[in-house]
């Protein structure tokens, strides 16, 4: 297992972790000039930070602070209420694709969307094995468009308390079917992105980070649970603040083969995004050395 | 699989559901009654509120009522920080298995426990392994005096999202295995509490629900999962105000050989709470009828 004492050279940094600062929205390529000055080595960005500055302009900004990208987020979202939102949703997943080579990442992070329209509150229908089959469906065709590009796919599971809204893959075993249905040899166009937050509470956690093995772990997210836990989306708390056993679960994901970046992602309207993208940075990183 | 639509023989309200009542706790007594007047046949009572009322006085008036109950919580809660914690915690389990069997329940539901403290936000420790451990084993010492006296025990997985605070059992799969290691034999003396809230996103809770059988589904409950949830514990839906889908649902259980109450469990501090104990039982009956 690698020593992360010493440096913070496998830290990446999810821009949504920083996108608010003391309570404000902070503009992308401001985000980018934080990380360079802390030495930190990559990000993995929003699509809506990066459209909001330019997409060009992030690229250059990037080459030049020679920082990259341990990710981009997010496609998904394929299931929809008829014919016409199913494609919407495809069209939108290959523009994903598309900016995810110009940034030069690594792998698409897939949220893969759940009852089309429950995140406003009204869904279109309540049959979540429909919307697994439109799930399935959707990575199936996204999955052609990326292997002719070369980016691979990472679908991630995300935590139960998120299937009726945001992902109806909320299990690693679950993802890791999924990626074997559609990409049986293996070709490492196809993987899982593994968020502890997510994942932490199952039993068949390390089991399953076995199964998946180095092929198929693409990215590596870290925060912590709190307790308690406030509310169902913004509330993680930051690493060694709450219960995750982050050591143990960082030392599976390394016995499966997985040697990249430890990317913190910290949804935090009530603590983080209340503070100073100077001082949540630099916890970052203290925390990186000391307990990821 | 029966029909519902035309009476309610086959609901049981969980007292949970109606213990504030306009914003106020109302004692168990005067819950039963009301639930008597309404020709409701079956309860699942909790342990403080039998024992606000006195478990005698509480006996004598179902039995004056003719009101049967359909489970009794709880049990479990079975790790802690210590040795004397954890017998602390299987005396006090067997105090509910004596008291279930002088209210004649057909079982105890068993909320297993997590890391101890968390609850009050100071876990004494975080290794989750470690805890299912203790509750393998806490649920072994429970069985034997379980079987003693003749009370089934009934392991309630609960949603992931109280996995550190309230139960690390987390899945029904993860609950079978457990039934499987503890009661090979399927002696009915240990099974499942399958409450659709924690488990209706399970993409094997169909094959889970076929696996378990008549021996092991000793108490089937009913709520819904609202868009938005505000909050992890209390913010349960009414049947038929959100996205479960409770029919397919019972259909798979009743498949599975269960014939037995449809317990609606409602944990409600912002909605069903703040209305009169009359107002909820009649839109329970309503929709147990209608969309149950």
């Amino acid at each position: 297992m690698r020593d992360f004492s010493s440096n913070h050279d496998w830290l990446s940094i999810n821009t949504a972790t920083v996108r608010k600062q003391s309570g404000a929205e902070v503009p992308l390529d401001r985000i980018i000039d934080q990380c360079a000055e802390r030495g930190i080595r990559a990000i993995s960005p929003w699509r809506d930070q990066v459209a909001a500055v330019g997409l060009d302009q992030i690229a250059r900004q990037l080459k030049a602070h020679d920082i990259g990208l341990s990710g981009y987020c997010r496609g998904g979202f394929f299931p929809a209420a008829d014919v016409a939102g199913l494609k919407a949703a495809l069209d939108d997943n290959r523009r994903a694709i598309d900016e995810a080579k110009t940034l030069n990442a690594p792998c698409v992070v897939l949220v893969v969307g759940a009852l089309p329209g429950a995140l406003e509150g009204k869904p279109a229908y309540t049959d979540i094995a429909r919307a697994r089959g439109e799930v399935r469906d959707g990575i199936a065709a996204a999955l052609e468009y990326a292997r002719e590009v070369g980016m691979p796919l990472a679908i991630e599971p995300l935590h139960p308390m998120q299937a009726a809204d945001r992902a109806c893959i909320n299990t690693l075993e679950h993802a890791l079917d999924l990626c074997d249905e559609l990409d049986a040899a293996r070709s490492g166009m196809l993987g899982v992105a593994l968020d502890v937050y997510h994942v932490w509470w199952d039993p068949k956690l390390q089991q399953q980070i076995a199964r998946a093995g180095r092929e198929r772990l693409l990215a590596y997210h870290v925060c912590d649970w709190r307790l308690p836990t406030r509310d169902l989306l913004s509330d993680r708390g930051m690493m060694g603040d709450g219960v995750i056993e982050l050591r143990k679960i960082r030392g599976w994901v390394e016995a499966a083969g997985f040697a990249g970046f430890s990317e913190v992602e910290i949804f935090s309207n009530l603590d983080w995004w209340q503070r100073t993208g100077s001082e949540t940075l630099d916890v970052c990183i203290e925390r990186h050395r000391s307990v990821v």
